[in-house]
């Protein structure tokens, strides 16, 4: 479905409307920064667009406003309404592939969410990041190499993730620090870290953010995922999910965060089951490999 | 000057972009408003437009995200920085254009303002609504007629305008009511009043619109003007601005708000000039005529 200008506009009219968008592009003549002046002039030109073939109506702009405004009154350090908006647009997904042109067989992009922090606690590889999080445990293994298959060994690896209520540590408490961590690939570019198996849940949706997907019919779930964020000084640094296969949610994820390539088989182990670091667990637990390869670091 | 995608995009790439911007207007294939449905579905395709023609940067993203967000950490009862956004970026105008369709010679809409107040003092024909603001005294006078030009009776008048300080009453104290007034035109649809002459002033630049303006060379000032709405229960409800004729600023104006044909001379009185009220001032005064024509009402 696309938009079309509304035919029953008269010419006289179109005309006074062409003349006030060629007046505000003009007023970015000043601009000294051209790659400034190219994003103030198209953006204009797409918000003009809008107001014309809509013919947004002066209560719709009001709504508008009203929205932006609760949308700026609900944002603090922890909750971020812009992001939520830039992600149920597919805005945040298509600046990502915008960013993340496909370089060979390179480990595809997705989003990178609100909930990143710096400070996430290091881990010896083989260790534990849920901090005491709730979920069930899940054995995360892999290795990190370049597009030709060499390993990348040191590379920076930061995962985040929800635990089994659809929470992160920071939705708790802006300085809680768990279900989060980073690690470094060894020599032979392999990773293995014990983290928790992962669930859909729902964006923060008690905002307007979350009133929009309501009033549109829409869910406010994301597809289970594991943040991933991976970087080496000879590579572009990859910022990704891995979603488990057979997840419910799937390509309907809110954020259109889902890609093919990055869904993987998460394996189901009885309680009981020997663990890869030697252990028998009293609970079930899954394991999963993603193996990542990084795009070569951009020319400088 | 308009924008173009980026033609080094190669064509797998720009599959995947369409694809992801497919599947967001997919989403919305659930909502129950057909108008809902279609205001979503333009925004979210001028959104990725924006993004791809541009290639937008992930820094660049980050920036319009802090840009928001600061913008609505700053708004508040009295300070509107989301409509200053759109009044800079000429979408209130393009608005007020679009639902204000010319019809024959009726007097022309320009921008609303974020400063207008329901309870704004009523005062007689004649009257000052200035109440102490401080500024040269202006004598303003017109009628009110329908496009057949019969007088409109007892047409509500809504004035208001800056002092000579160039702020608004509210800008000082929430509270304060100066410089704004509503009357009503007599039986011949006549209507005057004291004011004040406008002068030309800066929009709030203290904020991330102002910070705007500077990075991209334009001046925060607006045309010097006088703010009117004028409503009538056999008319079209008209906002709109008089602008005195040789203001400094004129096409400049910082939400693109000026139209010639609401541009008029305002005479200078020397001191001591009779006034039409029968007064002698010991100060210079200023006296204009804006005969309004409204459009008849939108069919129920």
């Amino acid at each position: 479905m696309t938009t079309t200008p509304d035919t029953a506009v008269p010419p006289d009219q179109v005309q006074r409307e062409q003349e006030l968008l060629d007046r505000v592009v003009r007023s970015f003549d000043a601009c000294e920064s051209p790659r400034l002046k190219q994003l103030m002039v198209a953006l204009v030109e797409h918000v003009h667009a809008f107001v014309r073939e809509t013919r947004l109506t002066d209560a719709e702009w009001r709504t508008a406003i009203d929205f932006l405004t609760r949308a700026g009154h609900i944002t603090d350090d922890v909750r971020q309404e812009f992001i939520l908006l830039s992600d149920v647009l597919g805005a945040s997904m298509q600046t990502v592939n915008v960013n993340n042109v496909a370089y060979e067989d390179a480990t595809e992009a997705t989003v990178f969410g609100p909930f990143f922090v710096e400070d996430a606690p290091h881990v010896e590889l083989g260790g534990d990041v849920s901090f005491g999080a709730p979920g069930q445990p899940c054995w995360v293994e892999g290795t990190v190499t370049d597009t030709d298959g060499n390993p990348l060994a040191g590379a920076r690896i930061e995962v985040w993730e929800a635990d089994e209520d659809g929470l992160y540590d920071v939705q708790y408490d802006a300085a809680r620090r768990s279900a989060r961590g980073h690690l470094f690939s060894d020599a032979d570019g392999a990773y293995r870290f014990w983290g928790l198996t992962p669930t859909p849940y729902p964006i923060p949706d008690d905002g307007p953010v979350g009133q929009l997907l309501a009033a549109v019919g829409r869910s406010p779930l994301r597809a289970s995922h594991l943040h991933f964020m991976v970087s080496h000084e000879d590579a572009r640094t990859l910022v990704t999910h891995v979603f488990p296969e057979g997840d419910p949610i799937g390509e309907r994820d809110t954020v259109f965060g889902v890609k093919q390539s990055l869904v993987k088989r998460f394996e189901h182990q009885p309680a009981g089951t020997p663990t890869p670091d030697g252990r028998r667990l009293d609970v079930g637990w899954s394991r999963v490999r993603f193996d990542i390869v990084l795009a070569p670091a951009p020319r400088p």
